[in-house]
């Protein structure tokens, strides 16, 4: 990946290469002193930390894809003729939106779980027109600000997480009428040449591991929301944050011994709680502050943008599906109808949300800002079908890698000098496999489905880019059910 | 429309003008002498007849949109810059693909049906390869040949079906192995300067609406099948042929006064048995004979383009989701949360099967003979989901009727002296709806589910362009599995 | 069937012999000079009308069941020893409901259809506890009176259908909110002796076919409402009844020559509209007038017997699982794995139906009067699946019919002497079959998935006994959540 | 609980008082010296290790359940009077199997987990008519050492396991055609006395916590199978014996300090591995030896039985149920309406369940050797419905969590001195609750769809009993298309 020469690096951005392979970023992560707190503890180095490590990995493999398939995984800016990482790209075509989604569905195979930079890409690309209309509302330069942010991002080729879902204590009231203001982040202070923001963001995706983070306001907002109506950017290290992981199911294996029983060592997901206390973010790094009747534009066109994001679960669901075949070739049934019709139909579903979430990126449109955007409709049936499918697909592999699933003896025991060798032996699946690849399937199938990974593939599934619910509402609005009626009044000979 | 100098006609086609409108494709279907039987009867004049007639208008719509919207609805020709109807477009884009998704859900939404046209469109995009294929391999000029017989179709605007399915007899036998050789349509003569073909295609999707009919064979083949390996055009006058009109739920409701209790009194779709009467085909209109290794891949290419052209079904089902809305509003209970949420899930699975249809246009790649080919993994991920979600619509649609819909009084006895008034007081439903209005729409509601074109939206979609287990089998062919069980090993450690 | 001496006849009821067979159960329909309409015409005799008569003998299969199988589907009294059609027995014990279900899966069998008669059984049932409640808190005699009209019904061994659907009007305002007071059948006078009532029930199943109506209210009842509390018995007969034949889908292909296309020739079912006008009931056949607080009892009494009563259905499953096998194995796909395997779910949705509802009726409790009534809900669970499932069952029954179930050419073509002997060479299946044979039953899937028994498969299972949501809301009522979260509160360890 | 005097007890038998209590249960498990292996070490003693000791308190709640609710959880032996706790009761009528079902719900609703005792219940019982039939058929006595085996279970009121499932390498051979002897349980020896056994069980539920466990084969068996042909008690405690706990998904947090993040942390299931060294057992406690005949009616009247105990899900569902209530009353949207319509789906699917399950009991018939059996086509649909239904249940409870599910703080976070006040802060729902609460609710949502019990409650409903295509098989032989093709052929008019 070449990279041309870097626009003169901004004051509050601190100098350093750019960032040229995942080894480099692993290492760009080091010695922050983030607060980072888990089960109780600060972690001293999430780098080292064997239970981090695994989702910084993740991030890694974004890096080295770019490397390893620059078109997949890289785009060319068009003013410059920069090629840079695909996740810092402002979308410029139509292609650009579907190249998007092609290597979110490879990064999900290649990883198995959430690779965690698509908050941050489709963040940026839903700012890029709503700072516009702004600056064309009221005269002032969000937009600017915006653009010089990405130029930086892509200079040294960071990663850029965005933060949006705020705490929201009691769900029938809007955050300027909670007991509690703190519940939403807002601005407490605007001093000269910036504004403090206080708060906390929740399900925070690979915030650990980024070296930015966006912060968006969660919901449309009224006028009386003025202080919570704030877009800004903060440094990861920044001594006003701090992040506490949230636990994922099976978390602790990664403390253990050996490498089966995680299912899958290398990669996972990250979701931490951030604490924000007093930030002081300056003026070049604040996008929106105080335009309340923005807020729900922006959330819509990031919401568009990332539900159809979640075609990475088509990724996902692609290493499922193989795990489910391995197993079933292990267990000596893989040409059994009922077996091949259930990859089939684990098949079909993948297949459809996939469909659903390229026709959206392929349906896109110029903004007026001159990137591209998704079809909204589209991107809300994508991901609400990603709330339902991975589920079934997950029941389906279960169905598939049969009750050992759930009972397979840990690896410490295959291991085990008494009893170990009896275990391989009775519990090989068909002649020609052994005990340790049979559970190793098992053990992932067992990730995907139960453990670690299966936060991603079905929670985050579930919740992620907005629960379904959310995406009922949005198709509701758009469901353009007065043209449906006026189709079938014609049809039915009603006078209208 | 803008129709250029047609090229000279050949001799095998009848000379007249190019047809400009739905008003004169009607007539130029008159005094055909077609044979035509239904119930017992040879139907003098099927443009006459009140049970045929709303199936020749759904043709006729295709025409009017083609000069209402010749944007979606015609297309350039490239080599000759002529602007010819999109049903007789050989694509040269993916643009082109995609646009005819793009029609065909806008003739469902305009006509609530079958428009009976798909087939001979999908027919000459498929045979458009196949064709050059076997000309590459054997020296054959059949890809000419077919350009000639696509070129008079454009320059005159006619219609051209195609004929696929053969009655098939014992489904575990090929053509060449069943008792009945008739039972597959084959070549049961060769002359010099052409063949003779026997045999009968069932299903036929507007054959008797149509000019033209494209006979293919409807499956692989094996070396021993090659009289069955027949591609050729053969007018739908031609006094070879009968056709035998296949009876539909509520057909006769069509012979009936009145307009109510037909629900959807102006359209409907046509499907008849076509029986084959040693046939003469000149050589100009034969595209394939004998050929069976190329069975395969014309049927392959043939059904890729066609299940993805099932995406008119959204059409469809737009006018059900607009009937169901509207009968909603006269109950008086638009408003009601489960009825808006039913009203969302209708949207969300008639948006997803177009999502995998027009996904799998827009991923259309260029075909050795330069046409564009969608992809058919998608499109048969589209049709799958066609095959189930239109009966869920349509399980919805009656939920939201009321169980009205299955026990309204007739049109005559609203019309009734006696108790008509009553009816119309009794049966009303919110203030300021009437009762007629509602009958119209429940009428509506219940063709599209139980009677006439339910026989389209339903039995239709269910095995058009193949039964469900048909799309399994290619789904199976395409889900790579071997490529997904190396991401699954890769992820869990095993060495392969 | 041997019946006891019969108790003196009370005033209304017109002398006669008990009925003892269907045979005489249709002379006794004979003359009775009803006022019945359908499609503009006013029907001389209905049981000599081809489109009436398939519904009648429906009903007049449940007399020669109670004759064939007297265990099945007769019951004793306790009080006299007399034997009872079951349709008129008010439950003594567990073993009475649960043999209801068991008589009406055979019936469903035996018909293929709606057989009409289990409205009035649990009519009776319902009426039987609230009319004791009634009796017992303000001192009427109406128990007395229904205890009186059953065992009048009993000894003549008469069909008493039930009326309670009215036609609502705008279904956000109760009965006496209304612009128009006729929506809701009421009383409009009171005079010595009894009462005079007004209005219309709608979606009336079987109420030509029967002797007598017991007309009940709807919905729950507000004082206001008074006037619309009433539940009486009407004769069919009176002069005062109109009755207006609500259409089936391809009702008419009962009119037409032949026994093939109707698909089940011998039997239907038959919903009507009864219009009632100012008919007067003497007090001994008023069992409620006025106390509108007993209304939401009755229908709550009702329902819970009723939507148990939908186990119907699965005999009319088994009918369509019967075809969809005979269709497979005249096809010669009858051991294909994926056929089998729609058998298999086909069978798996159908007894799910079934499981839930005999298990309702299996938890019957005595109420205070001393009958038994079923567990409601586990019979609204019941109704509930029956809203789903048989909409899965008639898509399967269609995807193993194939194509020609809705493009098969009309029985008279099959007879016609020119082209008839095509169609039977053609449109066989495997060999062994004839083209008849599989006309037939593919008429019949036809008949039961769009045609004139999907009314009953279908829509009355949506609807009737009341539309889904009306089973939702009584789910939600019984489905003790605080007891649910008392559970989860005391395994998570929370205080409450 | 008043327990009979006890017969003499055998030589086999330990003497020792009967179990009283739970807390009794859980002291006559110590000091067992059993060896059981996990994650690498041999534990010492598992009544004391907190990662097995919550399977032993699920386990003890059957006693106390007993003591609490004999009506439910004892039953009386006919033949002696005697009062034992039902899991040790060979059923004497149709309420007895129902009575089974009603405790195994009330026992899954207060452990939400897997209680263990229902394979032993429903081996003696399916074991009971089996070795009558092989008395019957060649003079063997094993029903009456059944009997004595039974007697002095109850006497001493112990837990009974049942162990079936064998490791079965190569699925596609039988057991005398594996490579290796051992993947089934065989006879190793013939002795004077008693045979000697060899081999393993896999998926042992309860074994670890369990006094005896019933050995049977898995299968039915060829000729050739003789040796394997093995039916038996073996006590826990023999030396022969070691076991091999599985791990389950997220097992070692109870390993943790704290009780919230193990969501329920009094309860859990146990699988384990019995690995099984030349046992000798004594002729008094064979059942069966060499009738391999006789294995398929084990298997089956054991499927039977045991198939509608997954009834007991339902008992868990009622748990999640609740749990997903209250998040959603923390989070303040309990009306919501679409909140609401999910709790009554996962009621409806709980409930349907239940019907299958209870209506199988119901429909019990005597054997030939006088106990009660259930139906098995219902048991069948009953356990189908369990392989599908808890994943929408644990999908639906997941969505209204909330994401909070998968990415809250740990129990050690919420309790740091730094950070914890903020969290509780930050973390609590609608006024008035508490973010621990809400922590200990969303902790026991994850247990049950993630974690540890959703092993129980998703995998093993999957597999326990048979996986999903066992249940096919049975229903499909069960389906009696015969019959059902006879109904279609008579309604359709078609000769036979």
């Amino acid at each position: 990946m070449s990279t041309p020469a870097a626009p003169p690096t901004p004051a509050w951005l601190r100098p350093r290469p750019p960032i040229t392979s995942g080894a480099e970023y692993v290492e760009s992560l080091r010695g922050r002193g983030l607060r980072v707190h888990f089960m109780g503890e600060r972690i001293a180095e999430p780098v080292d930390h064997p239970l981090i490590r695994p989702s910084i990995n993740a991030v890694a493999r974004t890096y080295d894809l770019a490397n390893e398939d620059p078109a997949l995984a890289t785009a060319v800016v068009g003013a410059s003729g920069a090629r840079v990482n695909r996740f810092l790209h402002v979308t410029e075509s139509v292609a650009d939106v579907v190249a998007q989604n092609k290597m979110q569905r490879r990064l999900g195979q290649l990883t198995g779980t959430c690779f965690q930079r698509c908050v941050g890409m489709d963040a940026i690309n839903a700012l890029y027109p709503v700072t516009w209309s702004i600056d064309q509302a009221t005269g002032t330069s969000y937009h600017a600000r915006l653009r010089a942010f990405v130029a930086a991002m892509q200079a040294q080729n960071l990663v850029n997480g965005g933060a949006m879902t705020d705490p929201k204590g009691d769900r029938s009231k809007g955050p300027s009428e909670q007991d509690d203001p703190d519940l939403f982040v807002r601005v407490v202070e605007r001093r000269p040449g910036g504004v403090v923001i206080r708060g906390a963001k929740a399900h925070q995706t690979g915030c650990i591991n980024s070296h930015w983070i966006l912060v968006m306001p969660t919901m449309r907002l009224a006028a009386a929301d003025r202080d919570y109506a704030i877009v800004c950017a903060v440094p990861v290290d920044h001594p006003g944050l701090r992040f506490v992981v949230g636990r994922q199911s099976c978390d602790t294996r990664a403390l253990e011994r050996g490498s089966v029983d995680q299912g899958n060592a290398r990669f996972s997901g990250q979701e931490a709680l951030i604490l924000i206390d007093d930030v002081f973010v300056p003026d070049e790094l604040v996008f929106m502050a105080g335009e309340t009747s923005y807020a729900a534009e922006l959330v819509e066109r990031f919401t568009a943008f990332h539900r159809r994001s979640y075609v990475c679960k088509t990724g996902v669901g692609d290493v499922l599906i193989g795990a489910a075949a391995l197993i079933a070739d292990y267990n000596g049934v893989a040409q059994v109808s009922h077996v091949r019709d259930k990859l089939v139909e684990m098949t079909h579903l993948n297949e459809t949300i996939y469909g659903a979430g390229i026709a959206s990126s392929y349906e896109s449109r110029p903004t007026p800002a001159g990137n591209y955007q998704n079809d909204e409709l589209l991107a809300n049936v994508c991901k609400h079908n990603v709330t339902r499918f991975p589920y079934e697909l997950a029941r389906l592999a279960q169905d598939l890698a049969g009750g050992l699933v759930a009972t397979l003896p840990s690896e410490q025991d295959f291991a085990d000098a008494e009893i170990g060798p009896l275990l391989h032996r009775l519990l090989r699946g068909r002649s020609g496999t052994t005990a340790e690849d049979r559970a190793r399937v098992l053990r992932l199938i067992e990730n995907m489905t139960l453990g670690r990974n299966a936060v991603g593939y079905l929670t985050e599934s579930m919740h992620g880019a907005g629960s379904p619910q959310a995406q009922r509402i949005q198709i509701a609005r758009q469901m353009q059910l007065e043209d449906k009626k006026q189709l079938a009044r014609s049809l039915a000979g009603i006078e209208s």
